[in-house]
C-alpha cells in the first residue's frame, strides 16, 4: 500500500469532522440512552436479548469512534490535550469492562448509564453552560465550605440537646445534618420543630436563625455567584464583539488612546511652531 | 354602490383602530372568560341555555371581528405576516368546531377557554411580556436539555438501584424521572429517601447531589438568564432613548466620533501651516 | 393674648420638628403594639382595665399629635399635600370611631392594629422601601395580570377534567384556582397530582407544564423586576452623587461636552490663521 | 538572658506568620471540629477519656497560640484593634472556662462547639464573605424591620379572629407568629388555612394576600439586596485593578483628564499666537 501515514490521518480527520459522521454519533448516543431507558421497564426475554446486541453495537461504534478521533489527532499526547477527550475516553473506556456476573452486572448497566453524558461534549452550548458552571465552582466552594461550618455548628448543638428527645433525627452529628438539610429545604420542618419545642420551649430561635441564615442568606448568595458569573462573561463577550454597554465602553476606552496621541502630536507641533516665532 | 376596494378598507381600518372597539373586544373577551368560569359551576338549565346563546354571541362576534381585521389589512397574505393575527385567528378558528356529541362537548369546551388568550394578544404590556419570555426560551432550551439529562441519569440509576424497593416511585425510568421531579421541588422528598435509606444506607448522596445540582444550580441559571434577558432589554431601550447609564455611554460614543474627526481636521491643518513655514 | 397665629404654627412646627417628640411618638406607636400583641394573651380582668385605660390614652395622644402636624402645616390643603399625612390620618381616624357592642368590637381591635403601620410612615427608611415596593407595582401588575389568565385557563381545564375526580379541589373555577395556588407553592402537590393520574394517566403533563410556567418562569420575572427596580434607584443616586461607575459615566459625558466646545473654538482659530496665511 | 523584648517579639512574629505554623492552626481545629463531632456518638468510656486529654491538648494549644498572637502583637490595644482577634480571644477564653458539673457540662460542650468559627478567621476568603454578609446587614436590617411589621399585623388579626378555632396555632400574638413563619416557607400551610375557612369561607384572603406580600415581594428584596452588594464590591474591585466595564470607564476618565488638560494649554497656546499675528 502507497497511503502514507499523513493522508490516512487526513482521512481520519475527514470522518470526524464530516456533519453526517456527527449526526450519526449523536443518534447513537440517543440510541443507547433508549435502550438504558427501555431496559428499565418489564421486557420480554427475545427483546432483551436484541438489546443485548444492540448494546454491544454500540459499544463497538463508541469504541471505533474515539479511535478514529485518536487517529485524527495524529499522537495520544495531543488527543488527550483537550479535557473532553479525556472525559469522553474514560466514559467509553468503562463501558468496556466486562462484567458478566450478577453482583457486577448492576455496576456495568450503571457506567453504560454515563454514556448519555456524551451529549454533553458533543454539544457546543451544553459545553459553554457546563464550563461557566465549573466557572462558579471555586467560589461556590468557599460559600459551600462556610455553609457546611454553619451545618456542623448547627449538627453539634442539636446533637447535644435534642440528641435524647428524638434519636431518629439528631442521634450523632451526620444525622443531625441530615435533618437540618431537610429543616433547610423547608420539608415538613415544623413537625422536627415542635417536637423539639414541648422539652425546649425556646428551641424556635434554634429553628428560625437556621433558617434564616442557610435559606435566606446563604441561597442568595449562591444565586448571587451564579449571576454574576453569568453576567461577567456577557460583558466579556460584549467587549469582544463591540456590542452592548460594554462594547461600547470598550470601542470608547480604543478610540480615546488614538486621539490622546493625535493630540500629543498636536501639541508637540504647536510648541516648536511657537518656540521659532520671532515674536515669541 | 359607489364604494371602492380601498374604501372599504380604509372603513375596516377605522373601525380596527377605533378605541371604543379595541374596549368592546376586551369585554367581550372578558365576558367571555366569565362564562367559562361560570359554566364550572352547578348552574340551573335555564341559565344554561342562556349561556349557550352568549357562546353563540361570543362566537359570532370574534369571528365577525377577525374577519374586520381580515378586511382591514388588504390580503390575507398582509394578514398573516403578523404572528398576534395568526395566533388569534387558530383561537378563534378552534373554538368554531362544531362538538355537539357528549365525547367531543369536552373538547369544546376546552378550545373555548383558550379565548381567553386572546387578552394577551390585545394588550400591548403582554405582549411585551410574552415576547420576552419567549425571547429566553432558546437559551433557557439548552438549560432544559442539560437538565433532562441530568434527570435522565439519576433515574435511570434510581430506578436500577431503587426499582425494587418501592415500584410505585422507581418501577420505570418515567416513573422515576416524575419521583425526581417532586424531589426537586422538595415535595415529601425525605419520605422518599428514608425508604431508599433501609436498603442503601448511602442513598443520601444519590439525593443530596441531586438537590444540590438541580434546585440549587439549575434554577439559579433560570433565574440567571431571566434577569439577563430582562436587563439586556432596558439597555436597549436606554440606548435608543438616551436615558440612564448605557444611554450617556451611548451619548459618549457618538459625540467622540465627531471630536475624532474635528481633531483629525485639526491635525492636517497644523501640518499643513508647519510644513509651509521657512524654518522647517 | 398677642400671640399671632404664625408664632403659633412657628411653636407647633418646633414641637413637631423636636427629635425627643419623635422618640415619643415612636415609643407611643411601639408602646401601642405591644399592647394589641398583650390583649391576644389570656390576661386577668384588671390588667385588662388597664389596657383600657391605655389604649384610651394612647388614641387622644395620636389625636393630639396630628393636630399639631395639622397646625404646624399651617393649612389642611398643605398637610392633606403629602401622601403619607393622609396614611396617617387614615390610621389615627379609624382607631377613633367608637366600637362598644361586642359585634362591632372585633372591628375596632382591627383598626387599632394598623397604628402599627404608622413606623413605616415614621421611619424614612421604611419609607424608602415602601416607595421602591409602590414603584414596582405597575410593572408586577401586569406580570400578575399574565399570572391570573394563565391561572384561569388552567382552573377551567382543571375543572372541567378533575370537577368528578375530587369536587373538593376542583369543584369549580375559583377552587381551581386555589388549588392551583397551592400546587404552585409545591405544598402536597404530588397528592393531587397522585389522584387525578388515577384516571388520566397523562394528567402529569399539566401540572408539570403549570409548575414549569407559573412556579419557574413566572417567579423569575417577579426577581427580575424587582432587582431592575433597586439598581435603577442605585444607578440614580450614583449619577446624582458622582459615585460608582454610572457617576464616572455621567462624569465623563459633561467633561466631554466642555471638550468638545473647547475643540470647536480651537478649530475656527486653527482655520482663521491659515486663511490670512500667504502660502495659502 | 541578652535577650530583648523586641527580638522576642520579632520572634513570636516569626512564629506566627510561619505558613508551618498556621497549617498546623488550622489542623488543631480541625481535629477538635471531629472531636466535637465523634463526641456525639456512642463511644466506649476508654476512648471518651482519650476524647478528654485530645480536649485539654486542644484547649492548651488553642491558649499558647493566642499568647503568641498576642506578644506578636506587642501590646494587648494593638492585638484587640483588630475585630477578628477579639472574635479569636472570646472564642477561645470562653472554652476555658471550667464546667465541671452535669449541670453546666452541656454548656461547656457548645462553647467548644463554636471552637469551629476559628476557620473562618483564619481563612482569607471565609473573612471576605462573611464582610459582604455583615456589609449586607444594615440594609437588611430595615427590610427585616418592615417584614416584622407585616407579620405582626398579620399575627395580630390572625389571633383576634382565628384564636378560636385553634389555640395550637393561634392562641396569641407569639405564636400566631410561628404559625405565620410557617406558612412563610409553604410548609403545610393548606391545613392551616382549610382549618380557618370552615368558619371564615374568605380567610383566603388573608392567606393568600400574606403569602404575596412577605414570600415573594420581601423575598426578592432580600435576594435584590445581597445581589447589589455583590456586585458593588466587584465594581469597586474591577475599577482599583482596571479591568472589566467598571474598570475601563475608570481608564477613561483619569486620561480624559488629560487631555482635558492637554487641550487648556494648546488652545491658550494657540490664542497667544494668534494675537500676535500682525494680520489678526
Amino acid at each position: 500500500m502507497s497511503l502514507s501515514y499523513v493522508d490516512l490521518q487526513n482521512r481520519f480527520l475527514a470522518v470526524h469532522r464530516n456533519k453526517l459522521f456527527e449526526a450519526c454519533v449523536i443518534f447513537v448516543i440517543v440510541l443507547s440512552a433508549l435502550v438504558i431507558g427501555a431496559k428499565t421497564y418489564d421486557i420480554p426475554a427475545s427483546v432483551l436479548r436484541l438489546f443485548e446486541l444492540l448494546d454491544l453495537g454500540i459499544t463497538l461504534f463508541f469504541l471505533s469512534e474515539i479511535v478514529i478521533r485518536m487517529l485524527a489527532a495524529g499522537s495520544l499526547s495531543a488527543f488527550f490535550r483537550k479535557g473532553w477527550n479525556l472525559f469522553d475516553f474514560v466514559i467509553v473506556g468503562a463501558s468496556l469492562i466486562p462484567v458478566e456476573e450478577s453482583e457486577m452486572a448492576l455496576l456495568g448497566r450503571l457506567l453504560r448509564v454515563f454514556r448519555v453524558l456524551r451529549l454533553v461534549s458533543l454539544i457546543p452550548e451544553l459545553r459553554i453552560l457546563l464550563s461557566a458552571f465549573l466557572k462558579a465552582i471555586p467560589r461556590m466552594g468557599y460559600v459551600s465550605l462556610l455553609m457546611f461550618i454553619i451545618f456542623y455548628i448547627y449538627a453539634a448543638v442539636g446533637s447535644i440537646f435534642f440528641g435524647g428527645i428524638n434519636p431518629g433525627l439528631w442521634e450523632n452529628i451526620s444525622i443531625a445534618m441530615l435533618t437540618l438539610f431537610r429543616v433547610a429545604t423547608f420539608e415538613d420542618w415544623t413537625d422536627v420543630m415542635y417536637e423539639t419545642m414541648t422539652v425546649y420551649p425556646l428551641s424556635w430561635i434554634y429553628y428560625l436563625s437556621f433558617i434564616f441564615v442557610v435559606a435566606f442568606v446563604f441561597l442568595n448568595m449562591m444565586i448571587g455567584i451564579v449571576l454574576d458569573v453569568l453576567q461577567r462573561e456577557h460583558q466579556e463577550f460584549d467587549r469582544e464583539t463591540g456590542e452592548g454597554e460594554a462594547g461600547e465602553v470598550h470601542w470608547i476606552r480604543d478610540h480615546l488612546q488614538g486621539m490622546e496621541q493625535r493630540l500629543e502630536r498636536m501639541e508637540s507641533l504647536l510648541e516648536r511652531f511657537s518656540g521659532t516665532r520671532p515674536g515669541h
